[in-house]
C-alpha cells in the first residue's frame, strides 16, 4: 500500500528486498497531487516511483466516498469509534449523481469531478499493470435501499469503465479489476457478482462494505467466490491482517492489500507469530534489555542485523531509522506468510498453517 | 554525524552507497540513553548500530557544557538568535571542577558525572576506533579569563584521558584524539596545541570556540595546524559545510563531520553546487514541474532515479521518503566533494576547485 506514490517510511529497493512482489496506489490521491500529468511526464508511476515490480491503482472511489457519509472508513473496516465532528463539514462535499461524483479536494478546496471515463483516463496516465473499476463505496449504517441503488449504478459505472478501457485500447499494458458490491447483503452480492462476471475483467475485486467483524467478512467471501469466474484472480480490498491472509486464502482469496504493516510499524509495533493481534511493542521498556531480533527466525535485513534493544533505542530517540527498520520487518513478515500460504496450499495443509497460526497468537494473548 | 546511534533519516547501507567512510556517534547521549552497557552487550557500536565503515565518538563535553552556558551551541556555530528562555533553567544543572563536571540527565532529571576517567571507560564500552578526549567546550561571550582557565584544565584532563586509554589497554583497537582549544585567543590556542603535541596522540582535533564568523575559523585554523605535528591527522569539529570541506582541506585539515547534510535533507533541502549557500529547496512550487534530477551530474542512487517534481510531492505529501532520499543525496554530495578535494591536492589544483565552488554558488547566489 503506497498510498500517495510511496511506501510510508522505507525506499523501494527495501520492500523488493523484504519480497514484496506488488504495491496498489491510490488514483484519487495521486489526482490531486502532484496529477495524472506530472506522473505520465515521468512514463507512468513505476518510472515516477521508482518500482519496478507489480504495481495497481485503486480508483480511490473509496476515498472519495469516504467524506460523503463522514466516516464510511472506520466503519467498512469496522473500526466503531467516532470520527472528530470536524468531517462533518466534508458531507456536503461530495454529490453523486448517476454521471459520476462532484467532490472537493482537500487540499485546496478546489471542485473535482470523477465519471468512469475520466477515471479509466486517469488510471491510464498513471500507467499501473492493475487498475480498478470507479466505484461507490458504501457505510454499513446506510439504509439497505441505499445500498441497493448504489450496487446496481456500480454495475453500470463498471461496464462504462470497461467499454472506456477498451475505446482506449488499453489492454494492451494494463489489466482492468471488476469489484463485487452489495455490502452485507446476500442477494446484492449476487447480482453484483453474476454483473461483473459477465464482463471480460481480467480479475475480480471483492469490495464495499464487509461488515463490522471479522466473521461478516467470512461470510460475504464465502458467499461470494463461488459466484466469481473460477479461473480468473480475486483480489480482497483493504483486508491484510497476518490471520486474514490466511483466512482469505483458504476461502479462494489469491491476492490482498494492506496499510497495517508500515502504519503499525510508525507506532513502533514489529509483527510477531507470537504476540496478541500479531504484534510486538517495540517502545515497551523491557525491550530496552532485550538483545535478541524483532522475531526469532526471521530472515528479514532488519532481523539479521539489529536487536529489539536498538529499535527500542530508535523509537525513544525518535529516530526515524527505527519506522525504516521496523516497517521493512513487517512487509517481510505478511510477504514470507504469503510464501508460506502458497506452500500450504501446494501441500494440502492450508487448515494446519491457519490454526498454527491463531494458537501461537492466542497462547500469549 | 550519526548523534544518537543512528544517521537522521537513513539506513547504514545508504549511507555507504553514497561513499561515506566514517560516522561519529556522540557519547554522551548514548551513555544518557541507552547507556554503554546496553551498547557493549551488542558487541559495541559497529554491530549495535550495523555499520562496518569506521566510527568515531564524540566526548560529548560539547553537548553538557551546551547547558552551562545556555546556548554555548549557538555560539560556538555562530547563530546568534536566542534560545528558548526554558534553557536557562538548565544553566544551574552543570557543574565544573578540578575533577570533571556534574550535570543532570535531559531524559529523566537523574544526577550523571563525568570525568576523563568515566569517560575513556565509556567509549571504551562503545567501542569506536576513534575517540575523543572530553573537554569542556567555551562559548565566545564569557571573559578571557574564563576561557584561559578552561583551556588550561583541557590540558590536564587531555593528560588523564592519555593515561586511562593506556591503564585499560585500549589502545590496541582504539586511537585516541587530543583536541585543541583556547577559543579565539592566539595565546591560548598556542598553549593548548604546544601541550596536545607533547602527548602521542593519534590524531589532533580542533574544538572549542571557533568565533562567530567562517573569517574567525580561518583565523583559528591558520594559526593552529603550523603547531600540529605534520605527520597526525587533523579533524576540524563540527564544522562541514560544502565550502568548509575546501578551505578546511586548502589549511592543512584531514576530516570534517557535520550534521548539516541530513539536518537540511528533513527541511527539504538537497545540496546543491549552483544555488546559494548550496541549497535547493525541493518544497519551492517550481519544483513541481520540474522532472530534472536534484542536482545535474550527480550519480547518487537519488539522482539516478527520481526527478525533483516526485520530491516536491513528496515533501508536499509528508512522506518521510522524501527526507530519506534527499539524506542520500546530500551524503553522497558531501562524500564526493571530498572525493573531488582528494583529486584537487593531489593534482595540485584544490585553489581552483575552491574557486569555482564558489563562484558557481555565487552565480544564482
Amino acid at each position: 500500500m503506497a498510498t500517495r506514490g510511496a511506501l510510508k517510511g522505507l525506499d523501494p529497493d527495501s520492500a523488493q528486498r523484504a519480497g514484496v512482489g506488488a504495491l496498489i496506489v491510490n488514483a484519487y490521491h495521486l489526482h490531486l497531487q502532484p496529477g495524472g500529468d506530472a506522473v505520465a511526464r515521468a512514463g507512468g508511476l513505476h518510472g515516477y516511483m521508482g518500482w519496478q515490480g507489480v504495481l495497481a491503482t485503486d480508483s480511490g472511489g473509496f476515498q472519495i466516498f469516504s467524506f460523503q457519509h463522514g466516516h464510511v472508513a472506520d466503519e467498512v473496516k469496522g473500526r466503531r469509534h467516532q470520527r472528530p465532528p470536524e468531517d462533518d463539514l466534508l458531507v456536503a462535499a461530495v454529490k453523486v449523481d448517476e454521471d459520476g461524483a462532484d467532490f472537493r479536494s482537500y487540499l485546496d478546496g478546489s471542485r473535482q469531478r470523477f465519471t468512469p471515463e475520466s477515471s479509466m483516463q486517469l488510471q491510464r496516465s498513471l500507467g499501473a499493470d492493475l487498475l480498478m473499476c470507479l466505484d461507490e463505496c458504501t457505510p454499513f449504517h446506510v439504509p439497505a435501499a441505499y445500498t441497493r441503488a448504489a450496487t446496481e449504478r456500480n454495475v453500470r459505472w463498471a461496464r462504462r469503465c470497461f467499454d472506456e478501457f477498451e475505446r482506449l485500447e488499453m489492454g494492451a499494458t494494463q489489466s482492468l479489476y471488476g469489484i463485487n458490491h452489495g455490502g452485507v447483503y446476500p442477494e446484492l452480492r449476487s447480482l453484483s457478482a453474476a454483473a461483473i462476471s459477465g464482463l471480460p475483467f481480467e480479475g475480480m475485486a471483492i469490495g464495499d462494505c464487509l461488515g463490522q467483524t471479522k466473521q461478516d467478512w467470512y461470510q460475504v467471501v464465502d458467499q461470494v467466490v463461488p459466484l466469481l469466474p473460477e479461473e480468473r484472480p480475486r483480489h480482497l480490498l483493504g483486508v491484510g491482517e497476518p490471520d486474514d491472509l490466511v483466512e482469505g486464502a483458504l476461502r479462494g482469496i489469491d491476492s490482498f492489500d494492506c496499510a497495517m504493516p508500515t502504519r503499525v510499524a510508525r507506532h513502533g509495533h514489529a509483527l510477531h507469530r507470537g504476540q496478541p493481534r500479531f504484534r510486538l511493542d517495540l517502545t515497551q521498556a523491557r525491550m530496552a534489555g532485550d538483545d535478541g531480533p524483532l522475531e526469532e527466525g526471521c530472515d528479514c535485513h532488519t532481523c539479521a542485523r539489529y536487536s529489539r534493544a536498538y529499535l527500542w533505542h530508535l523509537f525513544k530517540a525518535h529516530e526515524l531509522l527505527g519506522i525504516t527498520l521496523t516497517a521493512e520487518h513487517n512487509l517481510r513478515f505478511s510477504a514470507r506468510l504469503l510464501e508460506q500460504v502458497r506452500e500450504a496450499i501446494s501441500a494440502g495443509r492450508l487448515r494446519e498453517l491457519r490454526n498454527q497460526l491463531l494458537s501461537r497468537s492466542a497462547e500469549t494473548g
